[in-house]
Parts: structure tokens; C-alpha cells; sequence
């Protein structure tokens, strides 16, 4: 059967998600084209790749020729220096979009983060595309790629997921991935949903597995058709045995970033 | 056990669905009256037929006499020229609830139809009893009927659902059904689930499988004991191997209603 | 100053609203078309009148042609035996609109009234624009041209505004009317501001003065720019000094169709 | 594997509820103090005993001494006279939050009740935390305890879930519990979420099992991670040939309180 | 022109605000009988005075024969220990209520507070009908009543509004009164409105005079008739001339419950 | 009387809208610091000028020293190519912030725009606080600048008010503006009330002025005690003289953005 798309981009394709979604991916396209900014390993047949730093407007518009869905897992993954969170995920994101603009991709789907809205109290249980309410810089570049994705499908028609992954790890390896959990199985299977979803327009979504605990009502996503089918339980146990309980008191343990919202400015933190 | 219901009407047994519901509501009910306006074949000993045109009041009033509960899937079932709209679906639906109110039956399931809100975007994933929001002179139809159903629930105190129905036909025959099927088997349960519901007052609802892919949030129907079994993904590759790709920028493809946005006035087609 | 129309029509405008806005809305057309099943006297150079039944779909739509608006006022104004709601509120309605779409007409305002939504009760305080609740027959009408104006809009491109109108009365008649009136002048004042409001789309909004005692929330209808005028306050010793304090438990107290709520079926009190 | 609490208490721990969490809390805590009016049978060598009436101030305080958690079952389980249900559960359940507040436990799982929302319609499907709307002098009682919950979290820290549970009972006794039941097991699962959900603020939620008809949203609970197992079906065909079918008419099978909103006020019962 | 009432109960009516409502109400009534723990002085002759405890169930009874309405504005008017809050706002308006059921009166006009909801940030602009969220003990006996009267509602008829009066002082005391002020005439003004409002089933409302700055959305309470003719704002340049800037970070100046919310346990000053 | 602020930093100073805060907002410091990247004239004894550019991050940080409160009304004031949005209004709100976290200020209040939602439909009547839905990249910075804000009172307490300003000039200039228009005197107004509100937190809203025609509900913003005095009314037969009637299908008329909707992207506009 002819597959859905020609060629995907995966950007931050080396990184610890990428490297799950050139397998997951590969049904989907008759070629991945994988971005870093470092050279991806063991390429296979149906993958090519390519090494430019997403702060390169030129290189990254380049790498989206000849592609016709992008999934943009790319720039920092987590709370950086100001400079490097614009460089990569503001800047580098932009090159993305206006890549897909100059290249007529139709459809992206962009990893945005729990921490666009880590500041909301667990116990108010938000919907998964609620407002922003970033907990950290790199929060607050998740909120302006969602604003900046939401002005290209009004305006250029380029259908966008914005999903809000929770934690994507191999397995939980602290209490609060008992809910925030994303196994890269699952992950897999949402990005695969998003690309392959009937209509797109602009969504936001949450991504996280069929843990039992969920942070977020996810009521409003349905048409994504994402169904997770892992979860985190079968892990609580080896987690709680070696981790304590959380303080109730810690911020980190009522808001749904997690411990992102007791760091401090990552500025401050640099010069420490 | 006694059955929870004498006799129920079935209005336009004849037709897809309605002979599919003569087999799931036999349960139900000592007796099924099937109506149509052409003789329903091979009637069981337990079933009971009965011809006649909605428009016809007279008719539609008389068979409804002896009953308990009415199942009212007749009239026109697509896009259709309105006059036959307004014979049919609204004529025809106001005759079957006078029929009620004259004869003391207290619960009438409709089958209302995706086409009364068929203009929202899929991608707002709005609410299974959301405003109605009509794609076609049939839609408006369902709409009216919705309405007429609510003032007989507060006025006269005959409850009722209204099933907006979204694809019931055998399996799914192309792309859009893949996430707006309802399997016989399905609508059988739905059917069921709306009569023998504790308390109906009036309710609206939405009627699919449990297909992966789901066009709207049913979080406000927990109430009718409705659980699909079927879905749509065994056919997945099927649909997807004989049908192409659906346009983006067709609004077929963003509002939940599909191809019925396109149609043009039906009138007008019938003087094409 | 160029007027914003050349033509506007008028249906039922001899009736009790109809003929306020033949003044009312001078001041926005070259020329009122004023339609009526009976003559409308003492014409005006500016006005021109067409009599005919809205039950006639060719002289219906034949009135409309040369329009560049429609204020849709006639039909029956009250709870009136179905065949009669059905020929003038429902056939009658779908022939103006069609008449609309035939002849270009891109802005409709239409006198939907309280009882589209009558079932409501006063102490839920629902928007202006909630979801129906009838409370006759003739509000079913009303919902039923609500729903045919969202098509009409979705899919022709004509712009509607309902505007479901309280009491129009030249005073305040009774208790209920201290809080539904709606003055003459407050009518077109607020039919004038849907006439000339920046942008419709479809619209549903209420109409009363600005009375003390408010049955509906109003906040979602500002891009309107109606601001009404006068309030039934002025009128209020009057009318408790000749009527009666309300029942508590009467129904019509607490729903704000009021007496509507209490009336029959139709076709019964046409029988007694 | 160390257990997350040293000593729970259980108020109301000899009645029906009580009797399962002593099985079903057992390998939360070290210890289970088992607090009832009448003295708790066969105490195991994790469980201790003590008697005393939540009316008593004094002794309620001392009963939390050295607990880390409270589970407050005890006081009038359903509607009595007003002396009685301000002794037991209006001012029973104050003395609890503040023996919580002396001894600085940090968590309580409250028995609130369906009664705390029983005058809602069933066909308007609330969510399982909307505005209380008791349906008798208990439920008022119960909507007391939440308000109180929510003080004692704002302003002291203590988090609390008020669990509205709707029918626990060994199984469905009535056509109702087909949709209110929740098992015993259930039950133990569901104060076990509360007992160890990641944060719980001030949270209400509803406690069910997992029944084909539901009759409340759950959509907001997820972050308690309560995944009820059992069902009512099962006990359905048993149910129905065994109790009539419930008027339509009859308020008890319209609002989700069931026929506590036909009693009439306690204290006129006990007269009589 | 007769007054819409033979008698009003006053509770409460020797108080600061009870004194004002002898004044306001006189209009509306034959007869205004005041009650209090004291003496009304000055009783005019269409004032009668009872002097009774609300904890006294028979004395406050025994008031309410012959009253067809009740305002009831009695209890202690802040937080104070919990036995006074106990016996005279909870079980004193029980007894009110319970008078209110025995001699058949019909509307009651209660006198909750802003305490009742004090916790809900002031930049979160709640509705004046939003759910509890008390500051003291004090807010949870107002919020008690409020489910109290909704169960009086419900179950036995009787209507009831719920005033939330924020701050009526003669004039604004200090500058969170520069949004909280109700000034005695507009409190007359909304009392009066709440008892003859032409339906009121059970209604919450907030109570506060046209400040410039308001806390809470008012839109949900327009069915009330309430509109006030006072405003702080006259008051403003003598209230900043004596008071200091708020501190931003003081719950107090961010909470609408204001210095409630740093108020320790009424018990705990107590004993200090 | 002292002024409740000792220096107010006003960015942008020299622009349209900051030349009227120089006047508006003098009654509220004892010195505004005015700052631009050209000088600003006439300075006045209580006013000093800075000159700087918004994306020098150690100038602007060091023009906040000393200040209690800032005005930031800076950067490019309409669309422009992507560099000089991304160093004006990206990098430049951030260097805002950053200084306002150095330096202790703890209210700042942002020139957001109408742009930041400027593709909702009109005649959806959105809240004023609605989730972003930008129109163009200035736009999309806006956004940027709102989640910011966001986060520096989440994280670091300081508050701010995000205004929406939809048309601040001398008068409305266009039929848009009919309902667009912010009077520079309301502007005044609406800054003061944002400076001197009791709470801001993080708040959003609107600015227009009381316009007959309102585009969003600004019901959720009372607790910031804006009252506009202006009216785009006296204007209207002037601006409707001048200027065509509006093409109904043109999206320009149909979202709250207006023009900006059809503008291209600007790096394409540049480079034609």
C-alpha cells in the first residue's frame, strides 16, 4: 500500500526521542530525512540525514525540500540559558515553519511541553490544550511556537499538533512519571496519530501514556485518535522503593511541571 | 423476564437501519410494529407491519396506537429536495409525536443526525449534544425535530433522545467513515441503551462505533449506558487501500459533516 | 449621506412591529419595500408596498428581488395551530431565505422571539443566545428558521441576525412585561444595529430594553452596537397597581416564555 | 517495602464501609485505628480500637493523635433528624478537621454523598464535582464538610478529597444501584487513590463503580487515579426481574438522589 | 397602592445593616417585625420588635407566624469562635428556615457574605455565584446556609437569594472597601430587589455598590433587578490619604476574602 | 497626597501612545523616566529621558533601575519583518522583564495588542482574555510577551496587565476603528487603572473605548476598574462619510484583526 507521506523531516532526530521515531515513523514515509546537529547514527535504506544547527535559517529551510510533513522534535529539551532557548527553540523554530511555508508542507507536528503550562495546580485537572502557563524559559518558547503555529494554519493554511509531551522516558524513574509518564511506544503512536489524523487545523494536545494517574482531562483530543497502551503502573512499585514521598508542600509536588517550577532564571543559574 | 416494553413502533423499518433494529430490539418488546411506506418482508410472529406515508397525519397518528415507546428512524435519510424534506422529516416527525402525545407513549428514540451539527470543524472536537449547526435542508430538518422533541419533553412530558447518528451501513465504505461509523451492532446498543435508559428527559447525543479516531467529546452521555464494541480500524486498510488521500484544504475533509458542506441547494440540483 | 441600502424589505409590516419600522428604518434605505398579506396604508414616497402570502414561495421570493436586506418580521406572531405555523413561520420562512439566495440578498434580520427558548427558567439567568427551549409550537418555528439561517450562512454566505424578541408592546402590559418589554423605539434601534453592524455571520440575540429586571445575559452579543434606550421602570406603578402579584408556583412566573409555557396544544384549543 | 502512612484512622470504621476499608487500607499504613461508636470486632494485630462519639469533642481529637491520616466515614449515613445530623456530622466532622489541624495530619479522605447533589437531573449529566444541591438535611450536612475541607485547605494546609459516593452496598439492591453502585472493592480502590494521589489540594469527586449508565461526568477526576473494576451489569438481569420499572414521572427516577428527594423533612417523619 | 407584603421579618434587625433595612424596607410592607437579641429602639408604628436568640428554635419559630417574607441578616456578623458561629448562623438559620417551612412564607432574603467565597483570587474575577471557597468559619456558616436554602428550594418551595454582601459600611473603611463597599442605600436597593424580583427559585448574587473597581462578574444576576447608585470611587482620595499601599504579596491585598484570610482559628485567638 | 509611585518607566515613550501617558500618567509618580530610541522633547521638571534600543538587554535593564513600575509600550508597533519583531519585541520585552527582575519592580503594564487574537470572528464575541489567535507575527510576539508575563508572576511575582489594545489614535480613522477605537484619553485611563488596580497577578484585557459596538466581552476584567469615558459614536458620520461600506465576505471584516489578517508574510513584503 502506498504509505501516507514521501519524505518526513524528523528534526532533533539524534536526540533521545528522535531516535525512537525513526522507528516509529517508518511506516509512514517512504524516506525519513533526519535532522540534528549531530550526524545521525547507522542510517538505514529508507533514512537520509542531515547535520545543521536549527539557529541557521538557510540550512534549516534547505533541509525541508522535498519533504512533505515535518515532525519537529528539535532545539533545547529543557530549561536553558535565554540565548540558547531564542536560538534554538524560538529562532530555530520559526526557520521551521517558514520552511514548511517556503516548501508547502501541510502538516507539522511540533513537540511542545508540559512546561507551556507547568504552573497550573495538578489538583485543577485542565484541559490537556488549556492556556499557557509556562514554568521556565523553555516553557515559555512552547507557548510562542503554539502562538506562532496557530498563525500558520490561519494564515498559510499549514495544519499544526502542538503536543504537549509529558515525560518521555525509557521508563518512570521518579514519582511524578507515575502520571507524566510517555513511553516511547506511546509516543510513537501519538505522532503517528497527529500525522495521520483526519483534519489537524490547529491542535494542541497532551501526550503522555495510560498511566493511571492523569494530570490532565483529555475530553477534547479525541479526534486525533490517539490510544495509548502503556502505562506507568507496572513500574510504581520499583519507583516507590527507592524514591521518597513527595512533600506536599513542594510546589514541585502540586503543579504539573513538576520541579521545573523551583528552578530559578536559568541566567542566574548560569553565572552560579 | 417480562419484556420492558407491549409494543414498540419502528418507523421506517424497511430501510437500513430499520431492519437492522427489528432484529436488535426484538429483546425489548412483546410485540415490534414495523412502519414504512413499502411492506417490511418476511414479519416474524412477534412483529407486525404496518404501510403508510409520514405525511400522511392520519396514518402516522393510527399506528402508533397500542404502543409504548416509538423508534423513529423514518423519512428521508440524505439530502433531498424540500419539499420532500418538509413532507417527510418535519410533517412527518411532528405527526409521529402528536401521535405520541394522542396515545400516552412516553418515550420516542429519534434518529437525529450529524448533519444537524455538520458545519463544526472537526478539529474543535465540540460536544455530542453541542448547538445545532446544519449542513443541508435535511440537517435543518433534524434540527426542527430536536427542537419539537424538547417542547414535547417540557410541555407534555414525553421523553425522548436524539441520536445524531453519524455513518450506519454495513462497514465503512471510505476514508471519512473511519471515524464515523456505526456498526449495526452499535446502533442496536445505542438504540437499546437510549429505551431502557433510567431517565432520558431530553437528551441529545451522538451515535459512532468506538472507532479510534473519534470527530466528538460523548463525556456529557455517560447517562444512557451506551458502550459501543465495534470500531472501524479492522477496515482501516481496506478503506485506506482503495480510496486516496483526503484534500486539506477541502472542507469535506475539516467539518465533521463532510461531503454534505459541498452540496449545493437541492433544489437547484433537481432542476440541474 | 449615502443611505447603507437601497432597498430593504419588510415582511409583515403591517403588522404591530412592522409598522414602527417603516419609521424606524427610513433613515437606512433609499426605498422600504413593505410587504404584508394585507395593504399597507398611507405609503410614502420612500416605501412601496407588495402584498402577498409568505406561503406563496413565487411572490415571496419575487418581493425580494432588487432587496439588498430583508427584515423578516412576518409570519404568525403568536401560538397559531400547526398547518398555520407550518405555512406561515416554517414554509413561509424558508421561502425568504431562499428568496435571499435567489436574489443575492446578503443580510437578514429575523424576529425570532422568547419562546424559541421559553422553557428556560427565569432564575437560570441562560445567555441570550442558549441553546433552544421552546415553549409552543410557534417557538419551535422559530428555532426551526434559527437553524435554516445558520445554513443559509455556512453555506450561502447570507448573514442573519435572530433576534429573539422579548414583548414589543407599546407599554408594559402585565407584570412579566416589567422585565421582557420591549419599546418600539428600543426594536429599531436594535434592528437598525444588526442592519449596520460590521459583521453578522450567523448572530442570536435577545431583544428587550433596557428594563431593570434582566431575564437574560446579554454579555455575548456586544458586536451588535445595540444599546437600548428605554425601560419598562417608568411604567412599573401602573402595571402592579392593575395586576396582580404572580403565583410563586406557577410556572409561567419562573420559565421566561411565561404564559406560554401554561398554553395547550394548538389543535386542541382549536377543537374546544 | 515501606508503606506510605504509619496510622490511618477510620472513623465509622464498625459500620458497612468501614468494615471493607479495614480489609481494603490494611497495606497502606502500619497500623489502621479503627474509630466507631460501638467497638470494632476481631482486631488483627494492625488494627487498634477506639470507641467514642464524633459528638465528643474531646475524644475525636485525641483519636487522631499519632495518625498521618484520617479516613472519615463515621456520622448519620443517611437522612435523620436535624439533632442528629448536627451532632454527628456537622459538628463530628468539625472536630476531626481540627483534631486534623492539632496533630498536623495532612490528608483526609471525607465520605461525602450523592445526597450532596441529589436534586440535579440525571439528564443533565453534571460533573461528578458541581455546585452541591442537597437533597436533604443529610446532604446539607455533607455539602457542610466539603466547604469546610476547602477552609481547612486554603487556610491550613490539610488536603482533602470529599468522595460523593453515590450506592456501596454488597450488590445492586434496586433498579438505581444499576447506576449509583459501587462495590466494597471499588470503594477500598477508591479511597486508596485518594490516600496516595501525587496532590489533592481540595478535591471532589464522585465514587462509583464502573456501571454501563453513569450518571455523572468524571472527566475532571483523573488526577486521583481511581480505575474502578467492577460493574453493576452483571447483577442487572437479577435487579430487573425482581423490581418494577420506575415511573417516568416520579421525581426519585429523575434526580440522581433517588428517592431521597421524596422524603420529607426528618423531624416531621419522627413525629408522626 | 398595595405593598407587595403584609409583614417582613427583619432578623438581625437591631444591627448595623438591620437597621438600615428598617428604613429601606418600609415601602414594602404593612408591617416590619424586627428581631434581635436586643431591643429595636424607636419602634415606629408600622414596626413591631421581638427580642429573641436565633439558637432559641421555638422563639425564632414562633416569630415567623404571620411574616409571608424574611430577611434574614442576623448571626454573628464576622468570624468568631466556632460555638457562637455554630448556634447562631447554623443552627440559627435553620430555625429560620424551619419557621419559613412551618408558616408557609415563601421568599427569604439571606444575608451571606463575600467569606463565603473569600479564598478565590481577586485577579481571577469569579462569578458572584461561583462556588465556596470560605476564608473562616464564619464563610463556611455562610456557605452552609446557602445549601440550606437550596435544599428549601428543592424540597419544600421556598425561594431564597443569597446575598454576598462584600462591605457595607456608612463608607469605605480602607482600600480593599474601594471595591468592596456596599453603601446602606444600594444594600436597601438589592434587598429590596431580591424580594421583589418576579422569580427567584434559588439564586446566589454578590452584593456591592457601582465601585469603579469590581471583584467579581455580576453577569450571571441580571434576572435580580438590582442596580446600584452608589460608588466608593467619591471616597477614594480620603481613604488613600490615610491608609498605605497594600503590600502585593499579602494574601490579603491578592484575595477577595481580604485580612479574613490571615485570620488564625477563632478558637485558637481565643485562648491567646 | 503622596503618588503611589516614586518613578514610572515608560518604554516607547516617544511613540504615539507614550507621548499621551507623559500626560496621563503624571499624576501617578513623582518622576516618569521616559525612554525611546530617539529622544523624547519638552521634558518636563518631572520627567527624565533615556535613550536606548530595546534590544541592547544592558541598557535597557539599566533605564529600570530606580523605577517602581513600568509602562512598556515599546518596540515595533505594527507587522514587520521577522528580525525586527524578533529583536524589538522578542528580545527587547524580555530584556523588560529581566530588568524588572533585577531591579525589584513588581507591576508592569504591557502594550499587547488586538493583533495577539486578531483572527477570532467578530461575530463570535470572544472574551477579551480569550486564548490567543494571532494574525501576524507581530502578533505572534505579543503572545510571546503575554506568556512572559505569565511566567514572571508565576515564578518571580511580579505582576502584570496585558492590554490588548485594539486602536489607539487621535480618532478612529476607518469604520473598523467604529468599534476598534481607543481614545487616548481612555488609554490614559486604562493604564492608570492597570497601575493602580488592587491585584493584578497575571491579567489580560482589552483596551478599546465605550463604543457602541463592542468586538469581546469584557466581563472578566471589572477588577481592574477601567471605566472608558470616550466613544468612537461622534466620529461616525464623519468616518462613514469618507469611507466605503465594508465587503461582508472580505475576512478583514469578519475577524477582530481586521486588515492584518490579509497581510502577506512580511520578509515576502520586504523583498518585493
Amino acid at each position: 500500500m502506498t504509505k501516507p507521506f514521501k519524505k518526513i523531516l524528523i528534526t532533533g532526530a539524534a536526540g533521545r526521542l528522535g531516535s525512537e521515531l525513526r522507528r516509529g515513523l517508518a511506516p509512514l514515509a517512504d524516506t525519513l530525512r533526519l535532522a540534528d546537529r549531530v550526524a545521525c547514527e547507522d542510517l538505514q535504506p529508507h533514512e537520509e540525514g542531515v547535520v545543521f544547527d536549527l539557529a541557521d535559517e538557510a540550512a534549516t529551510r534547505a533541509a525541508i525540500a522535498g519533504c512533505d510533513a515535518i515532525v519537529h522534535m528539535g532545539g533545547a529539551p529543557h530549561e536553558r540559558p535565554w540565548q540558547e532557548v531564542l536560538d534554538s527553540n524560538i529562532r530555530g523554530s520559526y526557520h521551521v515553519y517558514e520552511g514548511a511555508r517556503e516548501h508547502g508542507v501541510r502538516r507539522v507536528v511540533y513537540a511542545s511541553s508540559v512546561h507551556a503550562i507547568g504552573y497550573h495546580p495538578l489538583a485543577d485537572h485542565i484541559r490537556g490544550d488549556a492556556m499557557g502557563r509556562p514554568d521556565s524559559l523553555y516553557g515559555v518558547s512552547k507557548c510562542f511556537v503554539e502562538s506562532l503555529a496557530s498563525l500558520y494554519w490561519d494564515k498559510f493554511g499549514i495544519e499544526s499538533a502542538c503536543v504537549r509531551i509529558f515525560s518521555s522516558f525509557p521508563e518512570p524513574a521518579d514519582r511524578r512519571m507515575l502520571w507524566s509518564w510517555l513511553s516511547f511506544d506511546d509516543c510513537c503512536r501519538l505522532v503517528t496519530a497527529c500525522l495521520t489524523a483526519p483534519h489537524l487545523g490547529f491542535t494542541i494536545t497532551a501526550g503522555m501514556s495510560d498511566n493511571r494517574v492523569k494530570p490532565v482531562d483529555m475530553s477534547h483530543a479525541g479526534h486525533l485518535g490517539y490510544v495509548p497502551q502503556d502505562s506507568a503502573e507496572p513500574f510504581r512499585a520499583k519507583v516507590e522503593a527507592k524514591t521518597p514521598i513527595q512533600d506536599p508542600d513542594d510546589p514541585a509536588t502540586q503543579r504539573i511541571g513538576g520541579w521545573f517550577v523551583n528552578l530559578g532564571h536559568p541566567d542566574d543559574d548560569e553565572t552560579a
